[in-house]
């Protein structure tokens, strides 16, 4: 943490400053220049942050100099970090697929869905039981009878199963059925159920928030991590822009940029990503292209019966074109699909 | 809800539509224009928003003329609401004033900070006992020992206490301690939570989601209000834009959206909104010009000792000067202050 | 400027710097600290913007602490300054209105308009001869035909001009008309037009740029004054956000921070912050209260018959009493109408 | 157009909406559902826009369901344009690359960024003699002395050259020395700048403004277009979010959407998109792998000495290395480098 003094500080703001942060347990270092001092502050992190620095006399900023991140930098493990989901490695070498609807809606709906994705060479299937929705009045999910469903899926399809969790209540039966532990756009910043995941120990999928910046999203993995649970991997969907003729703007470099400032996996759903099915193929190729570690597509056997996100669902023949179209973009990378 | 096919849509593809639409219990009024037909649907909203009529095949664009909420409406309810928190009513004719410290602190600080804004006028005492923190690594918050502080300013200073809840399973905590249940801008879609204070019947103050839409918040609100508890008000706090001067950017024009929108009240919280102390003063009184039912201001005893956001409270004197002020323009817009 | 070495910057990278830096005439303060190394630059502000610091070796990052501007500045010039426009003066203790419709469309239109907003108490007509338009197969404007029709509307009324010159060409033809130029939001950053406005000594109306910062903003002005033009006043009139009710989102907290930053005027306009006709009473009042030095609004004899914008024009019934409620707001603040 | 009435609108109001769009030359279509009406609008585009619907009594909202540009849309062409540069095509099946130094600085720097670019494949040479900065204080370009070396550069290294253009009095000097002229982002919605290149009848890349939607970004193609000159290539730089990470959000799904919508030339520069070296390799692939027609990269002999993006530019090694990777991408989706 750097503290810029103003100009026309008095020597005595000065020492005030200085006598505030040696108080709290950290040490300064000055810099007196013609204009202005300039103090830095050593030690810990988790000191600074609770000094309200800008709000004493003759300060005209406090400008922080390292990340409020620890666990998830690659700094603190240089190596990237490959999750291991019962024998299904995520972040290694190859390229893992998540696909699926975007909600469970009947038994034939899923198993008909787990089919084609698993014939395609998905890994995972994705598909939610308990869905947040903007109304009240929209569809919310079987809840626990979609997660079984879910369960059959995989026993008959060898598929992992990749869904979301909505309350820190849901996080045992959840658990019980999932091998992944998928939260949210909307629940990115719900730190209660960040530590809550982060106890269980599972794998965890965690959505970027629809308006989190980089920095926010690594400290939300951050949380998760700071309850032991190192097994955490990004969800790129897209952020909320001005632009409005796609549901949502992909933001492809934030994957380059996790992949320099953390170690962890990075997914992209170019399906929320866009909202158009028509992007998702295109968008899928370049998230690839670009450094992702694995793809989350909504699949659906028939986009235009379905309850949830239709527009955005790509039929089984789209869906097997973009997985040959994808691998060969993986192969140009030097990555092979898993 | 129109549907309009695109210009190169077959008869068969139209009758598709048709068929759907009206197997799932609407009706439909067809329109068939030179160049494209378009389909109005007729019946409930409910039955419209889970069909994925944009995936249909022959349909161009699908939208929406109505709301997706109705009891926040004005059209459910034409007067204004007027919400009685144990006798001090927030939305009639006077301005409430909620102020205090962004986190209780200490004893000391919170007793203190409430005999400040009781003496220049205010009929809440706001402070945060659960903070959520972008890093796990900040201060928490003193959770109940905070709940029982503030429980001890109400009694000694007669002001109504307003805390945010952080999850479902504090709701019965913090209800046992508030008068009003604060859901904070990180949890506004937080769907079961706004669940829970729906249910249990206490005022609710419902911070805007950081990049939500007016429309999200209101049904966010819905969904409060669909669990049978009316007592919702609105509270503007910044959204987050491009602008980097300021925290967020305080959407004044949101609160003029929600009065011709809502019977609910609104409130405004311009520290939270500017992050930035000096801008508090005149974005109050430019919030109570526009329209607003009540402000939200953190005040503390000493701003450069606050273990969080301290850069953007104001001082005793500062806040005294703010309650004057204030209240003039109050009265140019024919309210009192309450 | 400060320069943030790396943890593991080498002495030689170090020295690199600083011979560099020292090269390009300016001196360095030097911070050793325990981890990481910290240089202060001293000089001439343009000399250090043409350093690419951070593609150095060795830099973790080059952080501004000084703006980028100067004549526009509090501290370059503390008291407010006050325009003169041929005996209305903008930026003093009165608050001036500018209304009229958003393009001239006829003479009979201009002349009704005059009227109405002079006979309510403008001391400004507004009014587009040039207009820039999204698609260039809108109405784009009555060019100097417009013109004439504003001087005769001001000779008729004793209204001053103010009104849109959108490229260098026209500046001398709008000139010799207006009393005012408009830079118009779209042209904010064109610097080209920005230094013709300012060589011809007018005094000149700047719209903020749909995504524009303030500190853009400030910069923009900078251009304008440092040829010599000090006749510079700022007009928020919203910005681009993910909202989508209004068609921008006015942003007042700018008013406060460019009254913090700047001695220049600041007039703010609803009519194209809301693009609702309903939002702009409140939100002029909001504006007043919250420090604006004068109001753009636009009026239109009849709205429903309007070529541009006629959905945020008020009727000259509704900009009555939005002139008398502004009034009370006004006197509210210490402020009286012009 | 769509006309949505209220559903509280009178026949009278109904019948006045349909009278003002008649005697404007539209015909209507009528469609009277059991709780609103709804108006279709039939006719030109042209004389729909000019109308406020809105503001007319009666009218909910008026829902545009074409788009406002023809020249510039698949349904206008369907097939792809391939734009020829003095015989270098861009559109076709191969990728172009447009390479070199942000700013033209010296004689010595853009022959030297010319030889390096040229030897590691790039067809462009791109510098800058006419920079639009932020501050009148920064590097404002070499002008017509800049020109002059691009000059030499193509005519010693048989590169086209790709340079921006700032206002109409330029567009001759520009386009005596260029192959193709630059439009820059803050200049986009400069529409009299959109005609002169229009006429001037030369190739024209048109870069996307900071907040422009695609569907601007469309019409402003359309401006160019209107005066006959249809060689206009698109080029992605990147939009402004609340994202502060990346200098902009480089937005690849535009390039999809671009591609769905019209058939002209997308071109992607990552460099300006992200502002970081270190994400201008993989968002290269990226964008390739996405479906853009050519890169824009910039590249510099000696980032650490550049006068203006040197934390932006890569170093010659590091161009060629996303040379070679681009190459693998363009095979993987049946593209080749030119």
């Amino acid at each position: 943490m750097i503290i810029v003094m103003n100009p026309t500080a008095t020597q005595t703001e000065i020492d005030n400053v200085i006598a505030r942060v040696t108080a709290a347990g950290l040490k300064v270092h000055l810099s007196e220049g013609k204009l202005r001092t300039i103090i830095g502050l050593i030690g810990e992190k988790k000191l600074m942050v609770q000094l309200p620095l800008e709000a004493m006399a003759g300060v005209e900023k406090a400008i922080s100099v390292t990340a409020g991140y620890k666990l998830v930098s690659r700094e603190f493990k240089n190596e990237d970090t490959v999750i291991d989901v019962g024998g299904v490695l995520v972040g290694g070498p190859h390229i893992v697929v998540m696909a699926g609807p975007c909600a469970v809606e009947s038994r034939e709906q899923l198993l008909e869905s787990a089919r084609i994705v698993k014939e395609a060479g998905a890994q995972f299937l994705r598909g939610g039981a308990y869905k947040p929705r903007t109304s009240p009045y929209s569809f919310q999910g079987l809840e626990e009878k979609g997660l079984e469903m879910l369960a059959e899926a995989r026993s008959l399809h060898g598929l992992k199963i990749v869904t979301e969790v909505v309350d820190i209540e849901s996080v045992p039966v959840v658990g019980a059925y999932a091998d992944v532990l998928q939260i949210g756009a909307r629940n990115m910043q719900n730190f209660q159920l960040l530590k809550a995941v982060g106890k269980s120990g599972m794998p965890v999928l965690l959505k970027r928030g629809i308006a989190a910046t980089i920095n926010e999203w690594l400290h939300a993995a951050e949380y998760i991590m700071s309850e032991g649970n190192f097994n955490v991997m990004f969800c790129e969907r897209g952020i909320r822009t001005f632009e409005e003729y796609t549901r949502n703007t992909l933001d492809l470099s934030a994957v380059a940029a996790l992949k320099n400032l953390s170690h962890l996996p990075v997914i992209v759903d170019p399906s929320h990503g866009t909202g158009l099915w028509k992007l998702v193929r295109p968008m899928a190729k370049a998230a690839v292209a670009g450094g992702a570690d694995g793809l989350m597509i909504e699949v659906h056997p028939n986009p235009a019966e379905a309850l949830s996100d239709g527009n955005q669902s790509l039929t089984p023949a789209n869906y097997q074109a973009l997985m040959s179209e994808v691998a060969a973009v993986a192969r140009a990378v030097d990555r092979r699909m898993a």
